[in-house]
């Protein structure tokens, strides 16, 4: 047993700020007390805001993202019908094999990992359906396993552009509260997300937004589907209650989250994850290593893909972490195994959190006889970090006279 | 605002134990760690010793009961197949309606509430089913609305005694952990329980054991699943893993519940219930009211439903207890609302928590014109609880001198 | 290890509300960082408000009430001065005991255990000393281990009429934040108090009331000290620091305490306490006991010392309750060992959790054959608790429909 | 409000272990309950093992380290008696100062701050004391301000050699638990610490080590004495109570530290800390500053205190790295002030918690001009802890295979 806490640097579960953690330490309550939908309203209220729409509902049901993908898919459309996605890492590659789970005749482009969403291919086949028999459109707006982030608003683009009435459905679980994300301004009519990652929660809870058009499309869907059923959300939550016993723990929780986000603004968490992502990248550049994302425009404010040198697997590394020195990184997945290891850099950090897991990185590199100078990506992201940093009024406070 | 803490009462999320809390109360981690499956591996194998299996998997769910239900049928049935079922309460009802929305065809005995399982019905119909169309047959071992508990093993006996294949399957949400449960000795094929009652933890768990003859059938089912898939999970859970991020928080509050329900000993954790379930049954008495339960034989050791007189509506009993006395009582639910309000004695009680909540109802009661005479409850249960207490050795421990 | 929950109603530590828990669920902190003064600052100004003084200063002391004893006493005299004090209870025998090992000449007024000071033996004293020998006049305010409260305002007039200056010293560390205490108007200059009673908290902090005159005398007193100097304190308090390392943790559980009382009102605390305790006092005559307290003018509101009947020893109450039923109740002291057991009835009380320990209490009592009727004590209590309740709006609020 | 959390880096208050905190996030409780003494002894009999003495007795008080200070001297000395000290920093200089206000005669021999107690001139002035006059010598073992660590073992020969009979009282505060301390082969008389820097706990508790040559002393000391008296403890502590309401809360969190302390091996809790602090002397000299011990003879395995370059306010370091990183750092105390900025490094640390620490001061030195390379002492400090880390078994554990 190391002394000292394990440093999470997984891409979510994240740095669960205390006071996250407080607001969940407490007892159980009575999901239908009188007072109850007050606090679930504002609940509803405030999810709307980080999703940025005013138009559509948003659902929380009891889940992870996983869960989030199959309401959304299952509330929306019917068995056979046709769906446009593509594939560049895992995440986007399970949600494929979800909907064709569900009975969904799924047309997946496979794009290189390290790629986002083939906009200009999407924008093709559209244009090509004049049938209109794409009933939806699949965008991994964070692609979790490869650090790239995708153009959602030219995705929303190309539909226009094709006029096709296709439901844009979006993977937001780990862009959304961390990344900027507009649901009304894009026209998204699906958007998933998570309790672990920028809501800095436990796992636990699956965050769906809806629009009008989606819920539209729930009346005559005929998928399946009971517990992630919308019409049940809608018809209890309008009083704030729910169908069946909420996670009540975790929505006292997202209750804090939300107050968090709100507080400090979602334009300046998303600076903050823009900037702090910087460091990690000027690390990365210093330690003569590239990024499994290929071009700066997929570049990840939440998670960055390290591929290490030919000849070392990028698997020690993340174990070497853990076993020596408590930091936990992320494994490479699927195709990139052994190839990347990856830093999540979103939720509650800051510098010196950050700057902890870059100094453990280079130890287990270094552990394991991969040439990276010591202290390099730490001095490369300290740099960024101070000539980035707001001013200091050095006038404000005390100094204790002893 | 009242000072001092709520006294929750409801059948379920129970007044969670100090320990479970605390167990909770924890950073986030990587549930991709060296070590993390050990933890996980030994989770699976304590629950089997709470749901008494030892052929059958337990999968462990994010999620609740309801999902819990989902995860039984959909992976065992397909869209068409019979399934015979009773309703005599809103959560063997809502059983009843999961099924349908999932395109199996119910036969669903309806039965006064206060009574629960009609064996000699199910006996019958299964003996007429010679063709063997009923694929799976529904018990509510426990029907949390009414206070009532079924004869499972009753049941059993009448599918042996008919020769007929059917899968048992038991919603065995407020039992399992509370109330003898019996999976291989009962061979029950899908049995459903949720974090959030005998376990003591938070709603965010459904916990599914299935027997080897329901591993079986989920290999030819034709029910959609993805996020509930049996196989998703064995797959991973073999190696301690979970096929998408698990709720790591309530894991490890599952862990700590499995230490304290194990060091208790099942039996005695039951005979707890039965004790405390007792001295509320003396109250009713005590102040002339009845139980929703129509015969002891049907009793509840884990919620006891309790009916006002005519001309009262328990709602308001529920409503003045709160906001008047900050007690939690269970609502009466579809049916029974406003006959019957409910006392939830599960999860980790002690004799002067439940004397609170019993002094509390007779002062709602009261304060609503209800007829009870005051004390009369609390006094009946005292004497049971101190008629039935353990001796205590008096020489044992110091007592401080000043 | 019995189920459930401990219930502590010993007269401080008392039942600890979850704010304050959470409050100080944090990690350690700079005491000398930028923005620690303004936090410290804060404690002190509130501190005032509940002590009730705009001219005097507020101490915080790591200790606990005997600290609070010592500090008051060598700040402000010098060896061989006189006090004059009474005793009737195991604290104000302490206080005594503590004056006379600092080398103070105590004339200690002894009282039958069951009253309060002795007004009119004060101020024939005070009258007769026209010399002025006596320095300093010590009142318990309130006897923790009698229950009995005393009139400090009396005293404050029994020095006016003797135009006597000597210092007013009161224990106020089982009163004040729960009984009316006022520093200033009482010309109190010297006021105990500890966290671990009307401030909810855990044992730890000493908080010692000091009034102009007091910090005056601390000027020229030569009674040795420094881990409780008054002096260091003023000099790095005006700042919002501390002489030495302050335990931190416990000062932000006082911010969350004075934040309580502050929000609830002094005056609806005391009300509260008063009402809480007089169910008690309902639950004792019901039993057919006495308070030690001999008359109404003494009975305390924040604790109830309960004679049980000759042939019976109290010790055994308190004992047959812990060890069968998890209830702490407060054993007898010094003279009234075995005679009298206690229940305090301070902190975050409401009417469920008081009426747990009274059916304790009851069924401990029953259990060594004292004879009380069952439920008799209860139901004396919640009728007292029922008639003095506050209106509840009904209407207030959602019902869950199902 | 800066996001992530703070980095406390001061001296003590140290990083609280969670363990140690979830020991102390608990209900209130009877200390004089039936079953607490059990605990009570354990704590003794365990801290005896920490203090390393068989002989001696530990007391426990409310308080902080000048409490602890206190009550080893007013309880084994009289007023007028001589004492021998050292001053070296502000702790050092405080104990006598403490002394004298309780009317001892304190003989201090000033020393340059940056060295530690000067053994050949106690030897000295020992061996010139023939008739014994000096009752007491002082020895700080960790001078907090300076990071300097004392030679006791080298006092105990002086005294021995001199053959001289007063008591070696020894300040521990940031030693013991964290760095090599043995009471009985030392022949410590008396020995004082405190909760809050090897114990790792909030401050709040004094416990102070008293030989048997002390305990006799006791009986005969005259400085006058109640809260700290030893002798109340004695009498209560010998059947595990105390003579007042002791801070249960922390005494808890004491077993829990005493539990972690004993399951890791005061060995092996030392050598962590030496190779700890070994990473922060490698960064200092990377950065080409001293510290302010003058000798490797005199560096503390606790605490080093950095010398800033001329014309620089170490007050400004401590002051940006608190504002804009948010990095708790130790001001420079008063001869030092402004020279020096302090990094702790005691308690449940890591590689990676420090490294932070080693990050955050550059990044603030820089800030501020003081030349120092970036990465340059993180670097320094990542290859001794890398070189000195101990081997891993790279084959442990499971990968998770996706």
């Amino acid at each position: 047993m190391t002394a000292g806490r394990n440093a999470p640097f997984i891409p979510g579960p994240t740095n669960m700020p205390e006071r996250l953690r407080l607001a969940m330490d407490i007892a159980l309550e009575d999901q239908r007390a009188p007072d109850f939908p007050v606090f679930v309203l504002g609940l509803f209220r405030d999810l709307k805001r980080i999703f940025k729409t005013d138009r559509g509902e948003i659902f929380i049901f009891p889940g992870s993202g996983t869960g989030g993908w199959e309401a959304a898919i299952t509330n929306t459309l019917s068995p056979g019908d046709t769906v446009l996605a593509s594939r560049f890492g895992q995440f986007s590659h399970l949600w494929v094999d979800l909907c064709r789970r569900h009975g969904l005749e799924v047309e997946a482009i496979d794009v290189d990992w390290g790629e986002g969403v083939p906009v200009a291919r999407y924008a093709e086949r559209l244009g090509a359906d004049t049938a209109h028999e794409i009933k939806a459109v699949l965008v991994c707006h964070n692609e979790t396993a490869t650090g790239v982030t995708s153009d959602v608003a030219a995705v929303r683009a190309a539909l226009d552009a094709a006029d096709h009435p296709a439901l844009l459905c979006v993977d937001g679980v780990s862009s959304i509260a961390s990344i900027d994300f507009r649901m009304d301004e894009w026209g998204v009519d699906l958007a998933v997300s998570g309790s672990q990652k920028g809501f800095m929660l436990p796992t636990g809870l699956a965050m769906v937004g809806a629009s009008e058009k989606a819920l539209e499309a729930a009346r005559s869907a005929q998928c399946p589907r009971c517990f992630f059923d919308f019409a049940d959300m809608v018809r209890t939550n309008r009083d704030g209650f729910f169908p069946y016993t909420p996670a009540t723990t975790l929505l006292r929780g997202l209750r804090a989250s939300l107050d968090m986000l709100l507080e400090e603004g979602l334009d300046n968490v998303f600076a903050r994850h823009h900037r702090l992502a910087g460091g990690v990248r000027r690390a990365v550049e210093a330690w003569g290593l590239a990024l499994c994302a290929k071009e700066p425009k997929w570049y990840s404010d939440t998670v960055s893909a390290i591929q290490v040198p030919d000849g070392f697997d990028a698997n020690d590394v993340v174990k070497m972490a853990y076993l020596r020195y408590n930091l936990s990184l992320g494994l490479g997945l699927s195709k990139v195994a052994g190839a990347v290891f990856r830093i999540g850099h979103l939720g509650a950090l800051n510098e010196l959190m950050l700057l902890s897991a870059l100094a453990g990185s280079e130890m287990a590199m270094r552990d394991l006889g991969i040439p990276v100078e010591p202290g390099s990506g730490v001095a490369a992201a300290e740099e960024h970090y101070r000539t980035t940093a707001r001013p200091v009024d050095m006038s404000r406070g005390a100094t204790a006279a002893i």
